[in-house]
């Protein structure tokens, strides 16, 4: 059975990992019988943001803790993961990704990286291991892996331009779709970087799921 | 569009409403084209849980406020609920159904039930409105309705009998099984009340939901 690592950046789209692309990856995951393990950063947050106002609160969280949530428990320390127990990586979106696991949100094309993901990413991508991301998450991606790559955030210009002054090929998309990096086995999907309902984000989520166990085989 | 309102109790298995089953009840609802709307009391939590450790955290939290998570902010404080918007209502479950929407975690069949919770249920049951429940659920929907009800929590004798004490009748059910009780319109699934995986959820929460539309055609 093909195991999955999925990284998270905390729980909720605003400070955190967008929890419907979390466990909706989750379930695209077991529904095509692979299995998956969580991980998460055991650091602190970015800060905390009230969700019904928008506002920050004025309290601390750790990505790990509050990613165990979503998790029910069943999630480990980054800093445990070892490429050689799974065959995929992929990344849930939601500000966390781009405000926990890298500070993209806040310094764009020059944002620092936490070390623990990009080791993950490097080595998976060394060892020819596909890589998903959905949503703000290939930023991410392509400022780890950079030159040439191609990855998608649907339509928003502006992550669009940040990811091409990382020297990544940004490709415009729709919801559902995803983009196929196969030289670098780079798997990315709009999700909620597009105006989307619940539905079309099962259908990103399970599309690169689908398109990430092919090239497995 | 027939529209289901969910009602939440918080983010977080141990402590609010069950993450996974929150977000696959929304997919279900979409995927079988009809809509809903999120609502939660405003009320604090009964405590606040470390979802890795499982212990108690010195802290505070707000159920409504921790609902707006999973909701991406699109939540309403319970007390706007209106029977007459709404087709149906759902309750997904996790410990905070029987922490803070109730007190049936520690108070078994003598539990109180928050009032807004307690009104919304009756209403729609009055009303001849289908109300479905997962996982912990179904005993506060058989605390507000007792009497000859017919619903399931799957396989727990403990939790059977509480119910059976409220005056309701406990059905033992398997992964993805619904109870329906047609003459009171209340639907119930076990989720996870059973040591399940996601894809056994999202099986769950689409039965329910598919049993909950065919009784208002």
């Amino acid at each position: 059975m093909k195991k999955f690592a999925i990284i998270l950046a905390g729980n909720g789209v605003y400070d955190g990992a967008e929890i419907q692309e979390v466990v909706l990856t989750m379930l695209a995951i077991k529904q095509q019988s692979c299995d998956y393990q969580c991980f998460a950063p055991d650091i602190p947050q970015h800060h905390v943001i009230n969700h019904l106002n928008g506002e920050e609160m004025n309290e601390t969280r750790n990505v790990l803790i509050e990613s165990a949530r979503i998790a029910r428990g069943d999630i480990k320390n980054l800093s445990e993961f070892n490429v050689y127990d799974f065959d995929a990586l992929i990344f849930p979106g939601g500000f966390g990704v781009a405000k926990n696991l890298c500070s993209i949100a806040f310094d764009g094309a020059k944002a620092s990286v936490n070390e623990e993901v990009s080791k993950a990413v490097i080595k998976m991508h060394k060892n020819k291991k596909p890589i998903g991301a959905l949503c703000i998450a290939p930023a991410l991606i392509a400022k780890i892996i950079g030159n040439g790559l191609n990855v998608t955030v649907g339509q928003d210009e502006a992550t669009a331009n940040t990811i091409e002054q990382m020297g990544a090929i940004h490709i415009e998309t729709d919801h559902g779709d995803v983009v196929l990096d196969e030289e670098n086995l780079i798997f990315t999907s709009p999700c909620y970087m597009l105006d989307a309902n619940i539905s079309q984000i099962y259908d990103g989520a399970y599309n690169t799921v689908e398109a990430m166990i092919k090239m497995m085989d």
